[in-house]
């Protein structure tokens, strides 16, 4: 039965992008119970219940895989930093919502599961990629931080270590959250946004 | 000379003691560079310069390595949080003293690198040891915030949400602290300390 429906998913309405996603997902969900290093593209075909080589089709390696989740996994960030700077809010605001996107992004699809992983486990030009667009997410908050102080709105106090601090957390955040948990990733999103920009709050 | 100062550290006048901690350093410090599945006891040798054998005489496998340096880790802050439990200082400044602590005893002697790897690269007996100790220090964290919270010392929060915001932060400390940064070890110390129990302040 699960089988069936299975198959039904890969069937013929489902896109290129589609099922690269689906994929992508999957290496989400196996990473969270085994680490990188050990996984095998079988181990993911299996999971998907799909041949190894239509799984080679959509990935040409397991690296390249990796390197799709993580950017994957900074999409959501990306395209709501890109938003927040044409936002009209206060500070406050903005960064209460974005950090909400932030861990929506990084729980909700499993993609997150690549903080799971050692950024070593990349390629080095897979790595200098992600790297640039995360650096580029934490000036963004570290900014956002910045406005809200020299408005008045948040206490003085070192942009770099409330950025740090922020940030940390959420990417610590795989290592805790379980999807049949208490918490939805909806709740974590918007309890610890809230945690966060009451923290900064003058 | 490198080497000769080596073969004087590992002379006569170390105890036992000195040198299991001397090997658990350097497991920290290999930590640091590369993930710990492919890791060899000859690497941790290699590092100390010492022969495996006589490596072994300390620790009989790789696993007890890891346990025994996780362990390490918790040594420093479970003293501290002993010590909070006789201290007649206010919730502010005990959970500010025990988060100073909790970070000087993962960055300063490297046994923090821990951090990076897998609970589940750990055997289950010793899994479920250092599971025991780490759920006391955070019960411990979390029951001075419901005390400042109690107080009206500190704002009124979700403990858990605070806690896991706290000890999320710096858990993923060991994944960007540079021993040769602009920041030592003492110094991050006391930064995100003060920033944590100021985020907490009424």
């Amino acid at each position: 039965m699960a089988h069936v429906e299975r198959e039904e998913r890969w069937g013929e309405h489902a896109t290129v992008d589609d099922r690269r996603n689906e994929i992508l997902r999957s290496l989400g969900m196996v990473l969270r119970e085994r680490g990188f290093g050990s996984l095998r593209m079988q181990d993911i075909a299996d999971h998907l219940n799909m041949t190894k080589g239509n799984l080679y089709y959509y990935f040409s390696s397991k690296q390249e895989l990796l390197f799709h989740c993580h950017m994957k996994c900074m999409d959501v960030s990306m395209v709501a930093l890109a938003a927040v700077e044409h936002d009209r809010r206060d500070a406050a605001q903005k960064l209460r919502w974005l950090l909400s996107q932030h861990i929506s992004g990084i729980l909700e699809e499993a993609y997150g599961a690549v903080l799971l992983t050692d950024l070593e486990d990349l390629a080095p030009e897979h790595r200098r990629q992600y790297v640039t667009l995360r650096d580029r997410f934490e000036r963004g908050v570290r900014s956002l931080v910045r406005e809200g102080i020299g408005a008045g709105l948040f206490r003085k106090t070192d942009p770099k270590v409330a950025t740090f601090s922020i940030l940390g957390a959420i990417n610590w955040m795989p290592k805790w959250y379980q999807p049949e948990g208490t918490w939805s990733a909806r709740e974590i999103a918007k309890k610890f946004s809230d945690y966060f920009v009451q923290s900064l709050l003058a």
